[in-house]
């Protein structure tokens, strides 16, 4: 554990210097709202020199937060009249859902113009969503060269590797020395990407060999070869593999960057590390959001988009719910000889539901991040059924006197203790298992395990209470 | 858009070559199955050599995977009979609940060595989660030097920047060239840190000045001062910022690394995007986690304290749960006379609950993103409301057509449409305000905000529909 701070600078040291004030966290917090309304209330009483004042004040993303969390006519009024603000740079960074709405509004060429100036990878991110005759329409206003590229990139399956990539790279052969290739990058400066983090090093027919992380170059001597630098394990990534795969590896190898290659392994692009940020934070949002049935970015759709997409949803619980109610319909005549069965039969119901959710939650993220496999399933099934045991047989108990007190019938209270515990145990068994399956039969765990979840657990629940109390206390 | 391969390797270009195997994609997708099932026949059978063999073929992501997939007693049998496998490379990348229990099985000694071995920020998170008493154990057994570094780090709050930042990087004087810089990093090279992205340049009193992107460094002369390649923006986080900020800043600004400093604005640290990788990753799991009331770690926990952290959520339901049938008990007499009301009754609360869970969701993943503040905060309430009602009327149509039919009464089909508007709308309202308002409290949302939705929805979904009957149906 070393400081690298140089001897000579350390000799320096001033150690009476005062504390200063520049290390307040706030500024980080993003833009605060009261700036969000100053705009808006400049942009209502037309004061564009204020507007104007404010804008130039913003970072990037400061911008782009504004142009999310305004109104839909804010929004229009800022990127038309006062354009100049929201150049390239801001683009990128918006919502997905708000940057359609955006580039939707303006004319082709405009839209050609923030594609050139801006990275592959990026351009090809903001092409991909945008209606097909628009795409085409934009398309004619290219350089021939952006365009191929971006027809290329389009040409990859949605979340590969081939989308994520930009074709901006810094690439040598494994011959040169370390001098050499000092003084190709000085030479190439202008024309290098912005950032980089790796050299990728190719053979004469531009198949990968091998990278170098920078910092081992910088820290070599002009003589040393290439070669003698290049880390053993090449980690090449096909442009086909999914971007889920791409984040894993680059977790597992602690990557800054990786370069992807064609189906005969030469290199036609580079992954960095910020790609992967944004992959990782979509497929957790994706998750969380799937598991309550809501698609993605719908924070920004507007309100009949919204209402459509999630009554496909509730029409599937809708059909599930109904499955629960003919059960109960079977036990009409019971719950009319005794209501307290309809008062306490959503409790056990209820509680099955929340404890299925809870292991299917644990089973769901475990199988995004690649924890369970056939290797541990059934422990991990075994120890949630286990779980529902012992979490059945305490709520049971609980309940069965709570129940059984309120309604001076210890007979109930029995009732709905067993019921409970066979509610939780299928719970955890379920809860655990459904996904499980369904990935399987490669069908998304995320999105189809909780209505099946909640169909056993309403299901079983109420055939398992009503049906016991039919049995028993009549 | 430009490929940055030199001429000279175009030139030399064989486009005969043949594609090559190595482009596949399965070498990346973690540990087979079937290596896991080897490795535990070869130890059941006592081939320590076998055992020997296959583990040697292992990376360091795969054995960690090896040892979270297998039982507790094979992870104890391959940590004690195979240790030189699992060295200090393998401790860090282990799950935290895995990894506590297999230190906790190891003497003090050997754990200290293992923290020795490891970068400061590693190490600090090892140490972390042990228990005091072992925690001293260990301390006594390093070096004073590492000790102090590990203390201070403890004594950062949790989360923070400063239980993420590694001590060791590379700081440089402003007033340095390029070629001065390059000269000392020649001669430091075994001293610097494994990997660095980022120079610091500091001022003589450890403040931080800027930061130099390698890759800047390497384009320039070596005659051009540090000073004038420094960037403007110095993104310096303050040691005690909470690790989702940290997180925020480097998706906002695309940092690779970033310095840490003191209360003083000294320079102790520096965080890289792969610390920040992790953070993602974990908050992410977190608010699925916490959504559906479990702890994390959940995986890796055994049965008796995950069966225990999971009761109190299910407590705090069965408590809401009781709330709901005390409402559906004010109306027994009603649904005496009509069972129909008992058949359906789950149907209206579950839809409810359904749509609100949606609603709530995407506001809690909003919340976390910083995509809703006071700014927008209503307009998102007011348009899941605007939801509620547009589904609210769907399905209302639906169900009342359903429920009518079904039981051959009009006047039901009607009660149940209203309900479910009612119902839906409530969903809308309270599943996008509670986790706004939780948020503003400084409740963390995604914990809280389920609890207060389901209670709301279900009281309001019984309450609704059985006393719209018990007015109109008797």
């Amino acid at each position: 554990m070393n400081n690298q701070i140089p001897e000579d600078v350390k000799e320096n040291l001033d150690s009476s210097v005062l504390p200063d004030e520049e290390t307040g966290a706030t500024e980080f917090l993003g833009l605060p709202d009261e700036t969000i309304r100053e705009i808006s209330n400049a942009l209502f009483e037309e004061n564009t020199e204020q507007v104007d004042t404010l804008l130039d004040d913003l970072s990037t993303s400061d911008k782009a937060e504004l142009i999310e969390k305004v109104t839909g006519e804010t929004r229009r009024t800022l990127m038309m009249g006062f354009a100049r603000h929201f150049d390239a740079d801001v683009i990128p960074v918006l919502d997905e859902e708000v940057r359609t709405g955006v580039l939707e509004n303006m004319p082709a060429d405009q839209v050609a113009k923030i594609l050139s100036d801006l990275d592959s990878d990026d351009a090809l991110d903001i092409i991909a969503p945008l209606d097909t005759e628009f795409q085409q329409e934009i398309m004619r206003k290219l350089s021939a060269k952006i365009r191929l590229a971006l027809e290329e990139g389009l040409s990859f399956p949605e979340d590969s590797a081939g989308r994520l990539m930009q074709r901006e790279f810094v690439a040598i052969p494994q011959f040169w020395t370390v001098g050499k290739t000092i003084d190709y990058l000085r030479a190439a400066r202008d024309t290098l990407p912005d950032d980089f983090y790796d050299l990728i090093v190719i053979d004469p027919s531009h198949h990968v060999v091998g990278e170098i992380p920078l910092n081992k170059l910088v820290r070599s001597q002009r003589s040393v070869k290439i070669d003698s630098l290049t880390l053993d394990e090449v980690h090449s990534i096909p442009a086909t593999m999914d971007q889920e795969e791409v984040a894993t590896l680059f977790r597992n190898e602690n990557l800054a960057s990786a370069p992807v290659v064609d189906d005969s392994g030469r290199l036609i692009g580079i992954i960095t590390y910020d790609d992967v940020l944004f992959v990782i934070d979509e497929e957790a949002e994706e998750d969380l959001l799937k598991l309550a049935g809501v698609g993605q970015d719908d924070l920004y759709r507007t309100i009949i988009p919204t209402a459509f997409a999630r009554s496909r949803w509730l029409f599937i619980n809708l059909l599930t719910a109904f499955l629960a109610a003919s059960v109960i319909s079977l036990f009409d005549a019971t719950i009319e000889k005794i209501v307290a069965l309809a008062v306490l039969m959503p409790i056990v119901a209820g509680m099955g539901g929340n404890a299925g959710t809870q292991a299917m939650t644990v089973a769901v993220r475990a199988i995004a991040t690649n924890e369970i496999s056939g290797a541990n399933a059934w422990r991990v099934i075994g120890k949630e059924t286990a779980v529902g045991v012992l979490n059945g047989l305490v709520f049971a108990l609980l309940i069965g006197l709570i129940a059984g007190f309120w309604f001076q019938n210890p007979g109930l209270g029995v009732v709905i203790a067993t019921a409970m515990i066979i509610n939780l145990i299928v719970a955890g068994f379920f809860g655990s298992s459904i996904p499980v399956v369904l990935n399987k039969f490669n069908i998304d765990p995320a999105v189809a395990s909780s209505v099946f979840l909640t169909t056993m657990t309403d299901v079983i629940g109420f055939f398992a209470f009503l049906g016991l109390a039919s049995l028993f206390l009549l």
